[in-house]
Order: structure tokens, then sequence, then C-alpha cells
């Protein structure tokens, strides 16, 4: 395959457009969109504290290493009001951030109705039509938004780290279905064997779920140490979703389409209502006790209608 | 006030049905929805690890000792599969579990498209509505779904511990302007004063922002230290609601009907396009490589009208 030449400043014009309109962006990616399936999505998640971003680091060291341009989008959850500042202050320390195989992106909150997910959607589609080899996607937590995004990626890695305390067990029974690689961090760490014995039992159990067996792979970032060990297993996977393509890719593009129709429609027909000012109206309804927010429900129904054939 | 005896079995029963039966939860809660000032919600979130869940065992005893009864809804953003048995587990270590003043119930996952969110509302509100004096709501995680829950909490008490490494930026800034008072649990481990530093130059920052400004409190909630200066604090805070009632309830419930009416209208939307395989063809479509997600998108508008008035 040729790759097309990275123009970091025209692709970052163009994320912008498709960030701040939603329509346009639509007809950009229904246009520029495509799947090669040489290319890597890679997602990076796990809890506040694991060295994710140092992870994301050591990994696209390795992909350039092996002459692979980069491109690495970070989700932050955050507030409208502090926006992505912080994440940009950890782009600029990454030691890839002036490596021109290399493009970092960082993404705000879009607000509330599960806005993010889909944003993210739109930059990593577009992202992996664009002639990178790989994509890495990562996101800071281990709820339920995290794992929406994450179905965008091909390969998703949950980082862990020894000792986090008994909320271990909550996380890992949420991120569980969408990890395809563990990765024990700081695994210098008191309390590694354990956090591995626990990994190894959850996959046990739910052994016959799984095709393709999630490996533990244990790090020490700062330090380099279990890279490669990880890289390859990440190379595997990656062979894997070659070879059985439709079963990996269905159910999550299947997730993209839900969220990004639930999203798109939801979006329309708030801005129809708001713009009515029938939104408002409820809300002094609401607030003045006329109404609970239950009989506004009812009422909404009455506003929209659904045809069965376009 | 006269309060309603409390029947567990019945209340358990009726949470199902609302669970279970989306329409049915919303005729029932259209007309059991009561909103009484004196009854405060109060939401317990933070990072994994964070020890959120003694923190909130401290808090039902402080309210039990006040003779005030207590319901508790834990929000697991989990798989389907693995579902409420971890926090069921959770639960049974509760100290308050057997104490007929304490009603606790968990929420597993409702699936995607923001679900878990309105569930949680429901819950919360039929709770509201039931006599308690208190609801607190705990949630796993500091992610926008977490800040989507916790629109239903009249108070959020955002816990965080020392030493949480570099993440603790971002997350801090995600769920800021929620956080009505912070807890540093685990105040006796070292980096606690780099902490307190911390989120007081975020609040100096955001001066402006605040009416009520949030106090830090620390504690050491498996030793009890700390509690009586929290429990302080969330009356003091319970006070303001009170006298600031439409401006501080007005934006809460916005973004909780903003949340329900999307959540009701895209699953009402896709429901009907997937009983038409409309859905699956689309899939079919995309996985085939006739079309992409984004033509999809193009395609979903036509399939929907909206009135302005109804």
């Amino acid at each position: 395959m040729t790759k097309k030449k990275l123009d970091h400043r025209a692709l970052a014009r163009q994320i912008s457009e498709i960030e701040n309109d939603r329509d346009a962006a639509e007809t950009t990616l229904a246009k520029l969109y495509r799947d090669p399936d040489n290319v890597q999505v890679i997602g990076i998640t796990g809890p506040p504290g694991a060295g994710k971003s140092t992870l994301a680091d050591c990994v696209i060291g390795k992909l350039r290493a092996e002459g692979k341009t980069v491109a690495v989008v970070a989700v932050d959850p955050s507030s409208p009001f502090t926006g992505g500042a912080i994440l940009g202050d950890r782009i600029r320390m990454s030691a890839h951030a002036d490596d021109p195989g290399v493009f970092i992106r960082s993404m705000g909150s879009r607000g509330s109705l599960g806005g993010l997910a889909h944003a993210t959607f739109d930059v990593v589609n577009l992202l992996r039509s664009s002639g990178f080899d790989a994509v890495i996607v990562e996101t800071v937590g281990v709820g339920q938004s995290e794992i929406d995004v994450l179905a965008v990626a091909d390969t998703v890695v949950l980082t862990l780290v020894p000792g986090l305390g008994d909320d271990v067990q909550a996380l890992k029974a949420g991120i569980m279905e969408i990890a395809d690689i563990f990765v024990i961090n700081k695994a210098d760490r008191d309390g590694k064997e354990r956090l591995v014995a626990e990994i190894r039992m959850i996959l046990e159990l739910n052994r016959d779920r799984f095709d393709w067996v999630p490996p533990i792979c244990e790090t020490v970032a700062t330090e380099q140490r279990g890279i490669d060990g990880l890289m390859e297993q990440v190379a595997l996977h990656a062979a894997y979703v070659r070879d059985h393509r439709e079963a990996v890719r269905r159910p999550k593009l299947a997730r993209q389409l839900e969220k990004m129709a639930a999203d798109r429609i939801s979006r329309d027909i708030l801005a129809i209502l708001g713009n009515g000012d029938r939104f408002t109206a409820w809300m002094d309804d609401i607030v003045a006790g006329r109404k609970n927010p239950y009989q506004v429900m009812q009422e909404i129904g009455n506003y929209i209608s659904v045809r069965k054939e376009a």
C-alpha cells in the first residue's frame, strides 16, 4: 500500500471541523471513511494512576522503531471549562510530541448526551482512514463511557497496577469483556502475584466466552521493562483480528452504530424541541412542581414519529 | 411530616418492576414521584481505591444515629455477565445490611445507550419519593457516566486519596464542577498536603463560579476519623440547597431530563428500526463494505419526523 503523506496541519484543521460541526463531520466522513485491514487501532485504558500515558509512550516508541506512523487520541472526560488544557500539558510532555511520524490529539468533553464517544469515533475513524499504520486511543477511567469509546478499537489493552484496593474487583468486572490484553504495570510492586491470580481466575471462569484468550503482560513502563512482550501480544492480536475480521469487528461496529445513532437521533430531536422553547417550558413546569419529569417523558413521545420504511 | 412505614420487600419488588419494564416505570413514577425538600440525596463518588464504600458505611452510621432512615443505591458500571454479583458481596459486607432502617440496592449495567444513568434516576427518584430521610448514591469511577448519574444527587461528595499519581489532575478536572464537598480519605498517607494544595488551587482559580465554595474534609474512614466534620458539611450543604432550591436544582433537573429524554427517544426509535430488521440490514451493509457508518447516519434521519407542537 502506498502511504499518504501526513500533513499534520491539514489533519488538525479537518479534526477541528468535524468536532465543531456534526453535520459537516457526517458529510466528510461519509466520503472519506476507509477501513483498511492493515491499520490497527489500539485502545489503552485503565484506572487513574496505572501509568497509561507512560505505557502509551513506550508503545509509540516501539511502533516508530518498526517504521510505522502513529496517531494518538487522548480522551479526557473532563469538564468543558478546564477543557483539554490538562491533557495538552501531558501531550507536550510526550517523548514523541515533535516526531513528524506521530500525530497527537486530545479530546475534551463534548458536553452531555454521550457526545464524547461519538466525537471520538469520528476522530479515530478519520485517522484510521488517513494513512497511519496505527492509531492509539488512550482513555482515562474504567466506567461505561470508556467501554463505549473503546468500541472503536481493534485491540484493547487494559492497564492495571498491583494494590489498587477492593475496587479492582468491580472495575475488572466492568471492563473484562472488552479487554484483549491485560497489562500489569508497575509489576515490581507488592501485590502483583495476587492481581495475576485474580485476573487468571476471572479468565478461567469465563473460558467458554473466549476464542482469543487475553494474555497477561507484566511491565514497568517507566523503565521500559516488559514492552517487547506486550508488543508481541499486540501483533498477535492484530493477526487474530485479520483472521476473524467479521466476528471481531461486527459487534464493535454495532456498538458504534447504536451509540452514534442514539446520539444523532436524540440530539436532532432535542434541538428541535429546544428551538421551540418546549424544553424550557417543561423545565419551568418541573421546577414549579406543576409536572414531574416522568409526566414530561410521557408527553415527549407525542412529538416524534418514526416511519418503518424511508 | 409523617413517615411512611418502610416495606423493604415491596420496595424491592417495585424497583425490579421499574428496572425491567421502562414503560411501566414511567407510568409508575409519573404517579408516585414526589420531591420533598427535607429529603437529601447524597452522591458519593471518586476513583477506584478511594475507600468510598467504607466512607458510605460511616455516613450511614451517623445518619442512623440521628434516627434517620437511609436508602443506598450502589451503581456499578459493570458488564451484564458478571452483573451485580460483586456489588452484592460488598453489600453483604456492609455493617448496615441487616438494619431495617437501611435499604440497600445495587444497580448493574443496563446495557449500552446511557441506560444505566436513566435506570439510576428512576430508582433514586422512587426512593426519594418513598419516605426515606436520606438517599445515598455510590458510584465507582470518575468518568462522564458518573457525572451523568450524579445529576440526581443534591449533594455530591468527591472522595480522593493522597498519591493517586498524575491522573488525579485529569479526574479532578472532570468532576470538579459537580463536587460540593471534597473528602481526602486515607488522610494519614503521604501526599495529603500536596493534594489539599492542588484542590485549593483549582477552587481558587474558579472562585467566581461558586456560590457554595466546596469544603475539603479529611477522613480516615477505616478508623471513623473525620466523619463528624464531613457530616457537618453535609448538613450545611443540605441547608444551602434548601435556601437556593431553584438555582441548585434546575440545572440538575435539566441534565436528568435531557439524559432521560435522549435515552427514551433513541431507545424507542432504535427498537422500531430494529424490529423492522433495518438495523441488521445496515450492519450487513457495513460489514460487507457496501456502506460506511456515516452513510448509514445520513439515512437514519429519513425515518424520523418531529412535530413542533404535539
